[in-house]
């Protein structure tokens, strides 16, 4: 196992009817700003519970922060918050409300260009408004940990930073409330949190069993439930609440403590959501099973763990369980409803080009746990998921 | 899933050569006061480490907390710190020291008679002063949670407290700590560890897959690497890291979240410490496997879980194979060396009469997930473990 430092302060406040605990989880005197995306969270009446447990505190709501929230708008907020004085921010949403409250949060004590957070992708952070979460749609885990990723419509830059000044004070995780969600945004978050938990886990062995057990049995998880989340005709409130938890698990620095980490998946990613606007899970979707593919030497003892331990492979030579094992990987994208083709969304070799060109601008040439994905082998999978 | 609350912020700083960061962990200005056991923190040269890495902040050491650390010890300390105005306590030591760091922490400044926190379960703690923990001795998971025991000796008594307020700030594992401890404190810490699991995840199912898993990762490892530990010719690195770290999982709230939880085992167990002076994990050790058996028919459907997936049993009727599963647990315990029945203790039926009285003493008559381990069913227990 490696060194490594885990330190996670958010409390998780988890299950039904909790919203009312914002009425002690939020500092009494508190001027606080609610942040949402569109309008879902008004109509679904989660707004009107957070108002009520807000209860005479003063507040007001910022609506519009976009799926992949961009700088432009984080901005936007920044300046409400400064010239209204809120002093506690409340993110109500998913992964984008809570990225860029995480951003704003940041941003508003900070001197200078705002933008200069992402160019030192946070490591210029000193200091950050207090700030909670009301989770709707599980999928990011940036509800319990210290990351976000912005992107800047100007530059066509998605760049993520972090900061341990921007664990969240709390998080409500309600499983009710993703009964509203569309099928599609469940399965994202399936797919979202599978990825998380590969990155951290399908690398080489430092004989760290119990991370190893650990990412497992997320995975096992997620392939239990994502199938039925689908098909169920209603909402059934164990799936979902243990959507919310896994979700939340694959990305709180758990299972990723003293152990070698991926994530050249997410950096290819973030470059074809930048540039066209594909839902961040539908890029991983497309991007893993070439890249476990191409990179099957490599990761070949954790593959071969991996498909006997989550999938079930058994039998035939190493290769053969190997190739097995990114298939099944493969068919439950599919099987999710998420394409693992390029094609699907209309791109051929011209876009495999356009993400280089993204990856090399953005400095993203030593990619992935040996730092050996070069744009080369990018270039590689690129076109194997084509 | 039931509802729960998770909240953990004690930084976990884990590796080799981590004392070096005490430097940065403890407050620059501090005065600290060392909390040690025995005279195995100075020869081993653990407290000359710490000493160097507190640099010019003044510090003292109290020595001499013994294992199942007293109320009387502990409230001499808070006499020291009251007297001489340190600000920072410092655990070096296994749980026994961070056990009554954290009852110092919280009596230096409760105002009345101290005794009352451990009446009142912790409950009347309104603050405590800061603490962090250089762990020499992997067992009890008390360096990442907000729990301790204490006894008093003059009542018999072996107390159980918690509170928000006494997490440690940080903990230090070194793993190469734990090379200089006898083998029987390895086993002990291995079974104290796997008891602590057990406690969280034989109960009932609750469609709580993640904990589950977790659970029983846990468990797979230190069946793995318990027999290694105890015939090592020399300490293996991997092993006691992976044995540090599952202790420290076994008891920081993780697995516990959202599901029942039992401890019928811990607090008879904490009784047969109190009377007989036995180490706690061996009382464990002692009670846990009749108390399976006794609950064999409310702890059915985990028992049948927990012998496939963890021992592998596969085959026979149901109640066959929970009889296997109860008998790998005796046999995993005989082989780390620890004892199953109270006759290798020299105890017998008048010592099940003698902790009957205590248990009653105490109120720990509605014990268990289910609250239905009456005094009956713990003179049942404790009569098959003789």
């Amino acid at each position: 196992m490696k060194n490594f430092d885990f330190y996670n302060p958010t409390h998780i406040a988890f299950g039904k009817d909790r919203i009312a605990d914002l009425a002690q989880l939020v500092p009494a005197t508190a001027k606080v700003l609610i942040l949402v995306g569109g309008a879902s969270a008004e109509k679904t009446g989660t707004l009107a519970q957070v108002r009520e447990a807000l209860g005479a505190r003063t507040h007001s709501t910022f609506s519009g922060i976009e799926p992949n929230p961009s700088f432009e708008t984080a901005m936007k907020a920044v300046e409400m918050v400064r010239a209204q004085g809120f002093d506690f921010l409340l993110a109500v949403g998913g992964g984008s409300v809570i990225d860029a409250t995480k951003f704003i949060a940041a941003a508003v004590p900070f001197e200078g260009d705002a933008w200069d957070i992402l160019l030192k992708f946070g490591g210029n952070i000193t200091q950050a408004l207090p700030f909670g979460v009301v989770l709707t749609l599980p999928a990011t885990g940036s509800e319990m940990n210290h990351g976000a990723v912005i992107t800047r419509h100007a530059l066509g830059a998605k760049l993520p930073f972090r900061s341990r000044h921007v664990y969240p004070q709390f998080a409500i995780l309600d499983p009710t409330k993703t009964y509203t969600l569309p099928a599609k945004q469940l399965a994202n978050g399936v797919v979202d949190a599978f990825v998380h938990t590969v990155e951290q886990y399908l690398t080489y062995p430092v004989n760290a069993p119990v991370q190893d057990r650990f990412a497992e049995g997320l995975l096992q998880t997620l392939i239990e439930i994502g199938p039925r989340l689908l098909s169920a005709s209603e909402p059934d409130y164990d799936d979902r609440a243990n959507l919310v938890w896994t979700a939340t698990l694959a990305l709180n620095g758990l299972i990723g403590a003293g152990v070698p980490q991926d994530w050249a998946t997410h950096m290819i990613g973030h470059e074809l959501t930048a540039k066209y606007n594909i839902d961040h899970a539908r890029t991983l979707a497309v991007v893993l099973p070439a890249m476990l593919n191409e990179r099957r030497a490599q990761k070949h003892d954790k593959l071969l763990q991996y498909g006997q331990r989550v999938w079930g492979i058994q039998s035939g030579s190493d290769e053969q369980r190997i190739s097995a094992a990114i298939e099944a990987t493969r068919d439950f994208f599919e099987r999710m409803g998420l394409p693992t083709r390029l094609s699907a969304y209309g791109l051929g070799q011209d876009a495999v080009d356009l993400v280089l060109a993204q990856l090399q601008a953005h400095g993203m040439t030593q990619l992935g746990e040996h730092g050996d994905v070069s744009l080369a082998v990018s270039r590689r999978v690129l076109e194997a998921a084509l």
